[in-house]
């Protein structure tokens, strides 16, 4: 299980890479809500913690090497970045077909792009790490990464002692068992609450059975929230059993709303996912009290983005 | 003239008020650009450091009586803002037939609202200071609204020592002013560039005559930055000519083009005065270097920005 010290660590390793982003407080959306806007790192989702945190913890010897790692989405883009700022080499293994603006947006970052089908994608990134030395960065399956993600609680509950509920985010879990790890090592009395879609509630049914059964993919893949449809692994589900008060759901027309009210009410651009905290808060589906919703990230399709902003 | 003493006592005075924004690497809008992002205050603006300034420099006597103000821009909600955070009573003159949306969220920061024809304004606004007691914040023609506007410079060159460029926004001058006061001061080589629209140039015309001679109000009227309309004051006017090294335009195309840029490139939500300065430094008009580009605020109209987020 990743610890504060960890936590406390990667803290000092992101500094300079990393934003450390500001805790908004946001009137026009809730009088006792604020607002942690991971969409504002310069790749626009808090995976640069994790990513950035990975790469500078690598020994000196496996550094030169480089990094892979198989996630065309918001966590590809993080490493990328990350690799550049240390000045190392990177692959993003890429599934065939996958939208040309994030693979755009991979390449800008100077990785080099591995493009295979998709079922080849771990074997692929596994072939890299084997061939060229480099070192295999996971989206969350991977206690460097969710210490990285954990800074976001350590940030929290520095920046609002009195904090009585944190609202996460919960996909592949990295984010929810960083922020709820540091969160109950700091402020014990803050509960900290997943936020899900109902159309992708595994983990919320897997907390209150006491064991995970990840849903298939053809019935995650129904909500608009594109960054939680990935199931938690065997360590994150275990950081969220240890540490996560609760996990409550929204529905597809709470999230689309939210992306709304984010954009016209705080002046944040957020993906879907990034607006499931919101979208909790907006519903009453949260607890009440002193409230932070975690904007996990920005990365929205434009077209999506567009639609979901008609007034 | 303000001077650096009084920026530094104005960013005492904002402490817990106002946000401390960050400086954002936005490597998808350019390789060399930050941004200030203003229109994460609470109130959207960066005018809240201007009227909190304001409030918290009023003596013992003053404090209770309240404030007042004829702006029923944003400059209007900041000092009802500002002034329940101080618990004073705020009146804001409001013209009859300003935009429901903006008059809502004065009113919900708790400000009385005094409707009244539009040549009233100034008089209404005198009226209540007299009868009242309140004390008149005008939007940008003083020095404690200046010097709190101010402490955004003086951010910008605290979080980035070496920074050559500054881009600031010019209407009314009060942002310009204070930013170019305090970086002057204390980085006197970076250089602090005024942005205006083309069609609401009259400041850079000014400068470059030497004198100022404010366009009438159906030319600046013309230019879909609404926040800049406004000519500059006397004092405004002797700070730009102290302190701001070039004012250069931008186009209308360029204005939107930018807000749909700051969205999607870097998930910052601008209203058009707020992009003028991402519009200049992407069309090139700006001075090559480390750049900063302000975003002074995000209250765009629904309609407008959903219109100019079209992919």
């Amino acid at each position: 299980m990743v610890t504060l010290a960890d936590i406390r660590a990667a803290a000092d390793r992101i500094e300079g890479v990393v934003v450390r982003t500001p805790l908004l407080p946001a009137p026009g959306v809730g009088p006792d809500l604020w607002l942690k806007p991971e969409s504002l790192q310069p790749t626009g989702a808090f995976k640069l913690r994790g990513a950035t945190n990975a790469v500078r913890s690598l020994g000196a010897e496996a550094l030169p090497a480089g990094v892979v790692t198989h996630s065309s989405g918001n966590h590809g883009q993080a490493l990328a970045y990350a690799a550049r700022a240390a000045g190392i080499p990177c692959w993003v293994v890429v599934p065939e077909g996958a939208p040309k603006v994030k693979v755009a947006a991979i390449r800008a970052q100077g990785a080099e792009i591995v493009l295979v089908p998709p079922a080849q994608r771990l074997a692929a990134a596994e072939k890299i790490a084997a061939e060229r030395g480099a070192t295999l960065v996971p989206p969350f399956d991977d206690p460097a990464v969710i210490a990285g993600q954990g800074t976001v609680g350590l940030e929290i509950v520095e920046d609002l002692p009195d904090v009585d509920v944190i609202l996460v985010q919960v996909g592949g879990g990295g984010l929810v068992s960083g922020v709820a790890a540091a969160v109950k090592a700091v402020s014990p009395s803050a509960r900290v609450i997943g936020v899900e879609p109902e159309l992708a509630a595994e983990t919320a049914e897997g907390l209150r059975a006491g064991t995970l059964v990840p849903w298939p993919v053809e019935r995650t893949y129904r909500t608009i929230a594109d960054g939680v449809r990935t199931s938690p692994s065997e360590l994150t589900f275990a950081h969220i059993q240890t540490y996560v008060d609760d996990i409550v759901t929204v529905t597809e027309e709470q999230i689309r709303a939210a992306v709304g009210v984010l954009a016209y009410q705080a002046r944040i651009v957020a993906e879907p996912s990034g607006a499931l905290t919101a979208a909790a808060y907006l519903a009453g589906k949260a607890p009440t009290g002193r409230t932070v919703a975690i904007v996990s990230g920005g990365n929205a399709d434009p077209a999506l983005l567009h639609d979901l902003l008609r007034p």
